[in-house]
């Protein structure tokens, strides 16, 4: 089961007039997209436009959902009641699913945005607000989150597939979990080992921390790039390509969940 | 088929702590109900309560997408282009169809809301955006529109079923438009006679307009009443058992289109 | 000093076409409005009629800033940065002062609305950003806290004129905090209780705490009531009377301060 | 008088992590910034960035009030009504004076943005709007409009200074007015003729129509560039150092009207 994975990316996070990201450059490299709902980025042309882009490529789409705060780009923690929480999912992941439907392809995801996704990781309230959501919507959709996080352990509690992410240029901890993007070296930036550590976290299971120890991650279901880098797109297309080298197949998650 | 008619009601037009409207005592009188989408009205959460309301009282739900303005209430046109109207309707209605989703409920209509209704009676490149989303979701949507208006027209062009609306509280012109509500008496009041118009519309297809001329209206499937007046749970109380005595059975649309 | 005190109420919560609370019969029995800026409620064209129903009546004008949360009324907690913090003060502060320059008034206080105000009871780095946004403004201008708060206390050490808060109709802890909103008794209903509660924390500087121990609260500058209950105009009025009646004199605390 | 001039460029478009424009590079060859205030574009930290670099390049400020449309970056007609627009307008300039104020600089001028500058040109309601809500906050104000519009007519009957627009890379019909967006040959692209054209309409108060007749400008206050195009921050400086070769003082229109 090893030699499969999937690549994911943010996609759709322009906003009207407010263009972010290199969609159209990366999408050719990545086998899901994670597409913003309207709450954080995405309005609703942008959402179709990226729908599109994903299908014209068969990249699988997921939805993005966020806190809604637009000025903050959903990186902003919000203190939501659990009835808040899980509307705002239903919300945001039931018009994904429209623009799916409108365009013939099927919602494979759900992943949590910033904030939302970072609390979640802890907050089991939060995460069973976000699981009861998708649970409501579709019971076939798949939960992306970092194992032994609150809301993978929540998701697969409730019968949902849960793919375990791997950060590709994210620094970790000695107890799998990152290093704040506020702290020096959080975020790797040298391509060669960005790609030397997602080939061996994929195939291996484990990466070296930020203190030289090896974290266990267990299995590694999808890896996940940044799109709002400048050099995401040839990131993405060299990552892709060694991976296959490493005779890893490099495709949608839901092909072999 | 004279016999038998919906009354429709907007509903679910809170926003957070914004609260609009009388639901809890309008939901038990009506038969469809037009949910607030989250773009003039209608916050998530509010639309769950709204949905759960209507499924209590077995009320059909249907979308009620509008401009994206809170501000306005959706009360102010706005000049969009074809793509950013299909898909402000595609995301609203698709979010409805996951609430619906989520509380096993089937989504019968859709009626845009405010200025972006009055717009589409006239506007055939409206129309043809609401259209074109709502056949890219659902085939089976139903849409309230007056009878020979844009909307009416587009729609049923294009093979949707359109279910004719008759204003019970609102003053028509000769050629069958609605009188401006600027202008004095363009809404009725009395509710006796806002009754009395109703069943005469239903029975014979006829209302009389502010110039005494008799205006041929044709078939009414639907009435509708506003929620937004003191009286409204009286009117519609009033209304339904008014139409059932002169022998109109009052149910959802859907179930006679 | 401790024969006056000042009144003061939440106004200009409405938003557009929502409607909130009842400005027009409150005001007059209040002599310092808390206007919301646009953030949480409040559009320009509320701005502009509750400054204008301020003025008729010789209300001072305050401006009521929030965290940018319309759906959430500004009740949630979002973390921001002290940046964020302090130019989103200065931006609605501003926006404020604009309509009181318009309507030839002066501004003459600054009250932090919902979730913002609780924070920045206690949150020192949201109180130096509250009070460094008023400072770079107007020097002037009056902060409202409850005594003792990090807020008052940052302010005031700033040297910023501070109007200690007391709450009419909130039941205290014994430390001098308010008792949770979710805990039995928090809100105070019976107006007579209000009412001899009020001219005691103002005559005597001392309010009966929920275990019967007495809270010493020092001075009272101004007494704060709510307008989002029914019987919230009634109340101001008796509340107002009954201050005089013991020989208080209700006037804006910029008079006496 | 023809020999001064001032350059005047859109600036502080961005919102939160919405990145718009190269404000950083263009700011030191312009004159007059026109600053977004939060209801198309600027955030309150966009805000006070702005506001602090144009008070570095001594770049005068201005207040760039819009529709109330992020979604639409104001770009979108929405018909307001005569109070809605006055007190939309009080507001956001309100809210700029604010921080004109907090880093000691005065505002200069409003420049309304988008849909609301190009309906203002003819729709006397709405400029009588713009013109009564700058009439209310500050006499001083001067207001960016082309000669003989609506907007600049308004302005300037009611006692205002009016500083007449050059748009430097725009094609211009034989009546004065610009050539659509939407033709052909609208925007000007080589700097060259950009400048060319912009000498001679300061110089001589004439522009070249889109058929070559010559069309009378009258005087020229100020130059408008765009800064969402990729050459701007060059174009910005080729066109203040021509002008000044060409013994024109490039400097803030408050200098000298």
């Amino acid at each position: 089961m090893k030699n499969q994975v999937d690549i994911n990316c943010d996609m759709g996070e322009s906003y009207g007039d407010f263009k972010v990201g290199n969609d159209i450059k990366i999408m050719p490299h990545i086998t899901s997209a994670n597409i913003a709902c309207g709450f954080h980025a995405g309005d609703p042309l942008t959402i179709a436009r990226t729908v599109a882009l994903a299908k014209k490529h068969r990249v699988a789409v997921g939805a993005h959902p966020a806190y809604p705060d637009i000025m903050g780009f959903g990186r902003r923690t919000m203190q939501l009641t659990y009835e808040e929480a899980k509307n705002y999912i239903i919300y945001q992941v039931g018009a994904l699913q429209g623009f799916a439907k409108a365009f013939g392809v099927s919602l494979q995801h759900v992943k949590p945005h910033g904030a939302m996704y970072n609390d979640a990781l802890k907050n089991r309230e939060l995460s069973s607000a976000i699981t009861e959501a998708i649970l409501a919507l579709d019971t076939g959709l798949i939960v992306f989150a970092p194992p032994k996080s609150a809301l993978a352990n929540t998701a697969r509690d409730a019968g949902l597939r849960v793919a375990y992410e791997f950060f590709a240029d994210r620094a970790y901890n000695p107890d799998g979990s990152l290093v704040s993007r506020k702290a020096a070296g959080a975020i790797i930036e040298e391509p060669e080992k960005v790609v030397e550590r997602t080939v061996k976290a994929v195939k291996e299971g484990v990466v070296e921390a930020v203190d030289g120890s090896l974290v266990e991650l267990g299995i590694v279901h999808t890896v996940c790039i940044h799109g709002d880098i400048p050099t995401a797109s040839k990131l993405a297309k060299t990552l892709k390509r060694s991976l296959e080298k490493a005779s890893i197949e490099v495709k949608p998650v839901s092909q072999f969940i």
